[in-house]
Parts: C-alpha cells; structure tokens; sequence
C-alpha cells in the first residue's frame, strides 16, 4: 500500500465511528490536565516572550537534558552536544536519510519495516534492500551474507535501519546476542546503523536490554527518539544522537528543514520534567498499554482462524497478524473498513509493495480493552468469511507454510506462541 | 557565507552583549501573557488529550479557519483543502521545493534572495538562476530574457521564487505593475511561481498591493504563508496554498518528513483566533516595527559613510545596504562582531557565494530603537574605519557605481532614498 492510500487510510479511520487498530496513537488521554494547566500558566508567567520566540537549530539544553534523562532510564549516557531536537522522531528518520544517502545509494532495513520510514527512504531515492527477521529480530547471519554479496559487487549501504526493541510493525526484539553482532559488524565493516527506538521505555515484560547506542559508545551508531510514546505526539518532539561529523551536517539539513523544532513544545517538555514524575507517568502507561496488548493477545486466539499466526510483542505498541496466503490483507481491509474496523495492510512494511500481503499491523495502544476486543473479533469475522469463501471453492485448506506465504522476506509469519513466556 | 558560517552566526548573536541585527526575530514580548495563560488553561480543560495528540497531516480545520482571516486581510480567499499547515514557513520552503525540483532542475530566485532558501534550493541540487532586482523589485523584463533564453535551449525552470512584498533581504515590493506582469508570464508559459509572503500584514505605509495569488486565482501561484512574523515563531507554524495536483504531492512529502505540525500549536492558534483581536495584536507590531524602521534609516543617515546606500522599506523586518566596493561585509563582519554587533553579510543572499560581498542585510525588528540606534552606531564605526583605512592606501575613494560592485546581480545597492516618501 502506498503512501496516499496510507492517508487515506488515516482519513477513515478518525471517522468516530470506526475501530483503529491501524494508527500508532499512544493514548494521551491519561496525561493529567492540571499539569498541563500548570505547566503552560507557568511558562506564560515567566518566560512567554522566550517560548514564542526561534530557538537554536540544536534545540534547547533544557531540552536536551531531558532527552539526557530519557537516554539514562534506558542506560545511555550520550553527551549533550551530540543531540539535535527534532520535529519528532519522524524528522529524525528524514534527516539522518538526507544527510547521509544520495540517490541509488543502498540503505538496508528490516522486513517488515516502519511504514513511516518506507516513503523517505523512496523521497530520496534510496534502493533500499530489506532482512528477514524472526522472533529474534532482524537475522544479522543474513545481513552479514547481504554485505558479503554488496561488497563483491564494490557497493556498501549508506546505514542500516534497524528498530532493534519492540519493532515497529512486526512486534519482536533483537537479541542481546544479534545486538551485540551487530554492532561488531558495524564496527568491522565501518557502517553507520540507525537506532530507531521509540518504545524502548514501554517494556511490559521481560528484562531491558542494552541499545545498539549503549553497546556501541556512539562511533557507529546514529540514536533516534521521540517523545511521542512516552509524552506525546502531538508535541512533535523527538531527537537524534550522533558523532559530530555526522551531527554537524544533520543540523545544516534541520536549519533547511525547518530552522528550529518548536519552542514552545520544548519549554512544555522541559517544565513537565521538572515536575520529577515523568517516569511515574510512563509507567502508567505501561500498565495501560500491557493490559491492551494481553486484551488483542486473548481476542486474537479467540476470534483469528488456527492458521493465522502473530507475534508475541514484549512492548511497544504493535503486533504483527500473518494469515492464511489465500488472503490479501489489502483487499481484507476494504472489507473490514465496512464492518468500521481498521489495520495496516502488511505490504505497507514492504519497499516492493508486494511481500507481506497476507500480513498485517495491529495497534494496541490506541484503543481501550473492550474496543480492541470488539475490533479484533470484527477482523476475526471478515478472515473467517474468507476462509469460508476458500473452503467452498477449493474444498481444502493449504497448510501454512512459510516458504508459501511470498515472494521472499515473509519469515514473518511466526507460529503462534501461545502461552509462551516470552 | 555558507550556512555552516550563518550557523555561527546565530550562536554568537544569542550573547546578550551582542546586538544582532542578523536575525529575523520578530518582538514576542508584547505578546500578552494573560492572553497566553489564558488560552493554554482552555485547552488543558477542555482538549488535553486532543492537543496532545497527532493530527491529520494537512492540518486542522480550524486552524485553516484562522489561516483563511489571515489570508481574507489580504484580499484572498482560497478553498481551505487547497491549504496545508506546515511547521514553519521555512517547512513551506523545503516541502514545495521538494515536490517539484529533480537534481538538475532550473529554480529562478531574486537577487539577492531570501538566505534561508538558498541552502533548500542547494540541498535538493537545483540550479538556482538570479534575477536582478531594483527599488520595484523583480525586474520582470529581465525574466521573461531570461525564460526566452532557457527555452531556446529546451529548458524551463521548475519553479520561480519571489518574495514580492517587503523582500528578505532587499526590503523591495514588487510594483503592481510587475506584479501583473509576473502573474501572466506564469500563465502565458505554464510555469509555477512560489510566492512567500511572511510579511505581507507588517505594512508601515502606502497602500497594500493585491498578492500574486490573488491577481493569478491560485493556478499558477503556490502561496506560502506563516504566524511567524505576525504571532510567533517559536509556535513553528505556516502554511501553503497550492492547486490540488500540486497540494497532494505536498501532504505526501509532509508526511514522510514530520507526519504532521504540532497539534498543540495548531490548538494554541485557533484559541488566540477565538479571542478576536488578533488584528489588534498585528496593528500593535505594526506601531512598534514602524518606529524601529525610522530609526534605523535615521541612524545609518548619521553614521554611514555617504558613499553608502541602502532600501526604505515600507514593510517587513529588513533593509539591504550597500557599502563601497571595497568593503567585504564578510570580513566586516568579523570586524563588527568584535564591537558586539552582527548583520548578515550580503553573500548568503546569492546562490554564488561571490556576489553581494559589498552588501548586508539589516533587521529591524529584533531590536528596541535604542538598540537600534547603537547597534548602526557601531557598524558605522567599523565601516568609516575601513573607508579610512583605505584612503590611507589609495588616498582616493572610488566613487560607487553599480557596475563596480561585483559580478552582476547587483543591481541593489539602490541610491537612498532620503526624504522620498514612498
């Protein structure tokens, strides 16, 4: 699916009466109001004049020491002249990507991929070549064999995306093992990885592990975040941690950009922080959001067909649905958006816009419990209706098999762990 | 100055001892901060979670709302699904110039230009053609040459870049005239013309001219628009205006750069509109910006050499001056910034980096009159010292001619205009 169906997409899905489980919306509704009054009654009392005023291209200290507090709750310590602010996490993807990679340059990502990340890597030209992942995450035996071929062939990638924790859309996490790979294999072969990490915080289960940055020291390793999962999108605020000969030409591509990321959302951030309870407030969100995921985990089993298999997320705000390859999950949409229910198409996660059609990103984030029940089971109907259609023209159902779903990187497909703890 | 350099510039300007006439900086601090207060307690307790939250990618409507009263008070009336909010006029820059310029493509600039959209029209590797300007602006004889010339080699440019009110640097206004006469070569040729109007409101005297979007009805001209210069800067919100053709490219390319503009900022903006008097408030910076405009032209009347020239802008923020052709205002700059006083050397004005070395760009609306009058005070100091040291040498100055100021383009230095009444 492209990107002006996508917005499409976006368009119904506000309409009150339909479902989401396609968007990424975090839920902001539990931000209390009273600290918002507070904070703003605050700002305009002491400094109105600054936060409506330009703010440096960098962004503010103030801002950035609490990106520094962000960081260190996952383990990180980076220095604060190595973060640009950005017009969130978004921009930080558009920036690294137009710094770095000039047209036919290679960027390599994980398949499936961010679908936000899809149309930049194409705005610049990118041929961007996608590994396979499993329940382990990107499988770094085959990025290894990827580079080999490259090399042979006299070419390298300009960087590889990774979102090594929770991935964005597939729901899994990178090992601590392939992290540390991975990072060798930068190391060794002298490329810049992407970090892109906007969940790291929003674990619900299971024990931290370190960031590709924090493993790295920050030679190789570009940091990307976002306030947007742990505060709020709607700021639009994220950063990007880099070396300075990297950083120094992201900030001459945010001053053309944009100049500036916007003052008053950094005063906002700096005076929610200095309030000492952000931490409080991601971890009720955690609870929110845990709670959510094991609602779609139970509905899923109840209401998918045995054939489907999903996976399994520790955190984040996603999870990934695989269905029988009789099934286009573009085409199932269409269906689903009559019965007012939504996802994303799994294609969507796809440079070719082929692979992943018998896929698809389901959000939990973004609506409560019972809403996610009753989505879920609306999808469940729309699947089953197709199965039914499949059975009565072809009187039997073709066994699931990986190496049947597409046209390669379709790994993804997991078998459902079900009660699995991991 | 390339604008690594205008990066330092800016850093060294924000030193309190500094007087920075470089900048753009609108005066926020008449901005009320009971209103402020005001306006953010409302949308803490009546929308929280909304403005906390992602928008549509073309931006609220009721944000539109407020874009189309500022529009309406300049004689325009667009359909509001011709109009995309963006973060910041500059994103307005880098969005249109991204849907529509290819590596190789033809974009034509006034000379001097805006020293913002240089490092735009560089990034996305277009060849930026100069069109000279005088007291009435664009010489539009010298386009249509121009276009006549590009066509007889098969090549027309992709867009033409004007800033026809009050022009950054310049100070110039289009005449009506040229204005006309600019709206029908765009038609007779098929050719889009950007025109960026931040400034179109902060009118000091005469009377105002119909925008080229109005005289053309919006097919041919891409409006582009900003709360920057008339509310605040540091909310990073502008807008653009586009036919639809053009206006969808623009909301993909806005999407794949930062999703959408803040919501919080769009929140803040249509509550400000609410109140009603945000014409008042723009009557307001006008009072104040006129008064920092006269004396400005009276200090450099008192303190620059006579072999120097400068604009009378009957608008806007700046004023381009022009000083002996022997004085390099980027050396000068170095110069003046000892003295704790900074302006924008005239070379980042020009896509060549050589041409408008005699010149500097002035701004008048960052600084209180004091300032203002100490600031030029300084500069003054710096450039008679240079004009002496220079006697000292030749023991004859030259006299200024427009033909001696460098390789082409430099039709402004304008004679001054003093006592003229325009």
């Amino acid at each position: 699916m492209r990107s002006s169906a996508m917005r499409d997409l976006m368009e119904i899905t506000a309409r009150p009466e339909v479902i989401s489980l396609a968007g990424g919306l975090p839920d902001t509704s539990t931000f209390p109001p009273q600290s918002f009054a507070r904070q703003m009654t605050r700002i305009a009392q002491e400094s109105a004049a600054e936060a409506l005023q330009y703010g440096p291209t960098e962004g503010f200290d103030a801002t950035k020491d609490c990106i520094h507090q962000v960081m260190a709750a996952e383990g990180m310590s980076p220095d604060l002249g190595d973060i640009i602010v950005t017009t969130g996490g978004q921009q930080a993807i558009d920036l690294v990507t137009k710094t770095l990679v000039d047209p036919g340059d290679i960027v390599i990502a994980e398949a499936p991929t961010y679908p936000g990340a899809v149309p930049v890597f194409c705005s610049y030209e990118a041929e961007t070549v996608q590994v396979e992942m499993d329940s382990e995450g990107m499988r770094v035996d085959l990025l290894s064999e990827l580079l080999d071929r490259l090399a042979a062939d006299g070419r390298r990638p300009k960087l590889i995306y990774s979102v090594p924790s929770f991935q964005n859309p597939a729901g899994v996490t990178l090992s601590l093992e392939r992290r540390r790979r991975l990072v060798e294999i930068a190391r060794e072969r002298e490329l810049l990885v992407v970090e892109d990490s906007p969940y790291g915080l929003l674990r619900y289960e299971g024990d931290p592990l370190p960031t590709l940055y924090e493993l790295d020291g920050g030679d190789y390793v570009v940091y990307l975040g976002t306030f947007s999962k742990i505060l709020s999108p709607g700021l639009r605020l994220g950063w990007l941690c880099a070396p300075p000969p990297v950083l120094e030409k992201v900030v001459l591509g945010k001053q053309a950009s944009d100049l500036c990321t916007s003052t008053l959302a950094q005063y906002f951030v700096a005076e929610f922080f200095a309030e000492g309870r952000w931490l409080e407030y991601v971890e009720s969100l955690r609870e929110i959001y845990r709670a959510r995921r094991d609602a779609m985990l139970e509905s899923l089993e109840r209401h998918f067909p045995p054939e489907a298999t999903w996976s399994r997320p520790e955190g984040g705000l996603f999870l990934w649905a695989t269905l029988p390859p009789f099934i286009d999950t573009t085409d199932l949409l269409a269906r689903a958006l009559r019965e007012n229910v939504a996802f994303v198409p799994g294609a969507a996660a796809y440079v070719d816009g082929k692979t992943g059609r018998h896929s698809m990103r389901l959000n939990f984030s973004g609506s409560n419990e019972d809403e996610i029940r009753e989505g879920i089971r609306r999808i469940g109907d729309v699947v089953s209706e197709q199965v039914g259609l499949y059975e009565s023209i072809t009187r039997e159902i073709p066994a699931i098999d990986a190496k049947e779903t597409g046209a390669g990187g379709d790994v993804l497909p997991l078998r459902p762990r079900r009660g699995a703890g991991e």
